[in-house]
């Protein structure tokens, strides 16, 4: 049976104010919806599984402390898809846990991870990728499957996989490299070359595969996982989850799995997944989500603008209007208890002034 | 016996969002006082004529809309001392209406007419001008007295009074010319003369002086304010009022009043006031009365900034937080429903931002 795995442990920092400790990005209403409102990152991640995965087989991983806010994102979501990280312990025991999970109600489960952090368009491009990854595991059963993004620009802030070997199934090829963040001069020729993707950090393989190639490479993580999924069923199931995830060794899943994995030849693939990828993480990005008006300012929320351009507006509260004039290249995020200014070029030091925010006024506005 | 009145009925669009069509400029607390806080134009006015003017011969007038918000600022204010004017009809007949009600209560009153619209320091040498112009009343029983601000500026933004022959109190001069606003160059040549006074708008006379000299230049006015005050103390009182007062001639006491009277000879003084008469009729004039920190930024309510230069910011929610990094010569005002934004260069224009406000969503945020 089909699985996947929507990861939404993230805090979003960058998008402070309107992202807070208790109030991830994934959670917030920043995707504009095509009947003109808007809804969350984890909705979105949700919704683009349900035409490839049966939907009481999507589940949820995230910090329990935002437990309550995917329930009532998702309130479809059954208790027991919905799995909960005591404390961040990276990417490999997540997954890891995952996995364990999913392996433990179905042994032979395939599994997608995917991420919460990035708008997909085409959503059907998606899907179909997805569905190829999903099939290409039927030839090649314990395959570790990533799906790698048509990059459309030189990005150093991103991994890249190199596409090798074609396989027998369309789309589908050998991963020949991964690379780390690249400098610029590398990224570009990654991309003259043609060969590169963007590692979307989205994977797709059997729950078993993962959980033997973490028993492998990182025993103690496996070991683990087994005695919590273990006493996953019975009322020590918290106390066991509590008590033992936050002593697994921190690490990620490419550095525990990936790479050691990749070492066999032919074992790890990529799918292409040629479509829009928009991060939204900081404010600029997630402008580009937004409507744009003619004079290159994108706005969500009770905005009126007079002679300005190129800002970014965002206003989460409908009743709180936020108006300018003569302004330019600015991004100005207004919330119930923040209003947060600075120009678009400083947009990436909004972590920053956050700090300042946080040592000044310790616990309330971060 | 001394009265005074205190002209309050101005609107201060140029300080939207703070000021308010129901909200004006005068009831705003935006004057720092010496404790950290802040307190309104109106109050200030009230407090600097209290140790000249007995404080229950303190009138104030202003528009009839304003009438409980003025009885909150100052619950000191006797019922019989708020004059409310039901609608605008420039200050002539405001100053005639105050001198009117106050010569029915005292056929001898000395009256002072002085505004709220400025932040005059130090208090002290207001009080001592003030005291001047009262004192002059005793020999020159039938003058008009204005207020003339010792210019520190070339401003084309005001009237002037040319100083004339000296009389035999120390400080009060004959006027020997007023003048309209000047273009810089002339202004220029005013200050190099050294005769010449801002035109404070200010004024100190007998009740019954400003009463006959409408009577003789303004009689249409005269007989009906005579009316009003007839009505004033029965039942018809607001009847009389709302009937007649908005059918009188629209004028300023300057052209009403000033001018022909000054075509006498000897009747007009004007009493030198050397003070800082700091306008707060726009965000940067505000700001000179806000404390600044090292890097150039006014500052009043929660704020924090980061490599921020030269902002006007000014919260007026105490559990709102304003935020900037990088942020350069702009103005953020936040209110409870309003939050502007544009740089200082065009704070003159928030008139307009206004306006456009209040085309797109009429009577909610103007």
């Amino acid at each position: 049976m089909r699985h996947a795995v929507i990861m939404a442990g993230g805090s979003g920092t960058r998008l402070w104010p309107l992202s807070r400790a208790g109030r991830p990005k994934q959670l917030l209403d920043v995707v504009a919806t095509e009947g003109g409102g808007a809804h969350s990152l984890l909705v979105e991640a949700f919704d683009r599984l349900r035409t490839v995965v049966p939907h009481d087989c999507i589940w949820v991983c995230t910090a329990a402390r935002y437990a309550d806010q995917v329930r009532a994102a998702l309130p479809q979501l059954a208790e027991d898809r919905l799995i909960l990280e005591p404390q961040p312990r990276d990417t490999a025991n997540a997954v890891g846990l995952a996995a364990a999970l999913v392996a433990d109600l179905d042994p032979d489960a395939e599994l997608a991870v995917v991420s919460a952090d990035h708008v997909i368009r085409p959503v059907a491009r998606f899907a179909e990728a997805l569905s190829t990854a999903f099939r290409a595991l039927s030839t090649r059963s314990d395959a570790l499957i990533t799906l790698g993004i048509t990059p459309t620009a030189p990005a150093t802030g991103f991994g890249y996989v190199q596409r090798g070997a074609a396989t027998a199934a369309p789309g589908v090829a050998e991963a020949a490299s991964f690379r780390e963040k690249p400098d610029r001069a590398t990224a570009e020729g990654y991309l003259a070359t043609g060969e590169y993707l963007w590692n979307s950090g989205m994977f797709v393989w059997r729950a078993r595969t993962v959980l033997d190639a973490l028993a492998a490479h990182l025993p103690e993580s496996a070991e683990g996982l087994a005695r919590i999924v273990a006493a996953a069923a019975g009322p020590e199931r918290n106390a066991v989850l509590s008590e033992v995830f936050p002593t697994l060794p921190k690490i990620s899943v490419d550095y525990a799995v990936l790479e050691p994995v990749a070492a066999e030849p032919g074992r790890v693939l990529v799918v292409d997944l040629d479509v829009d990828w928009l991060d939204v993480g900081s404010w600029p990005a997630l402008a580009r989500t937004l409507p744009v008006d003619d004079a290159g300012n994108a706005v969500q929320g009770l905005v009126v603008l007079v002679d300005s351009r190129g800002n970014i507006v965002f206003s989460d509260d409908p009743d709180h209007l936020v108006a300018t004039i003569g302004l330019h290249d600015c991004v100005v995020v207004h919330t119930r208890d923040v209003t947060m200014v600075c120009p678009v070029a400083d947009a990436e030091r909004v972590k920053g002034l956050l700090e300042a925010v946080a040592t000044r006024h310790p616990g309330v506005f971060d």
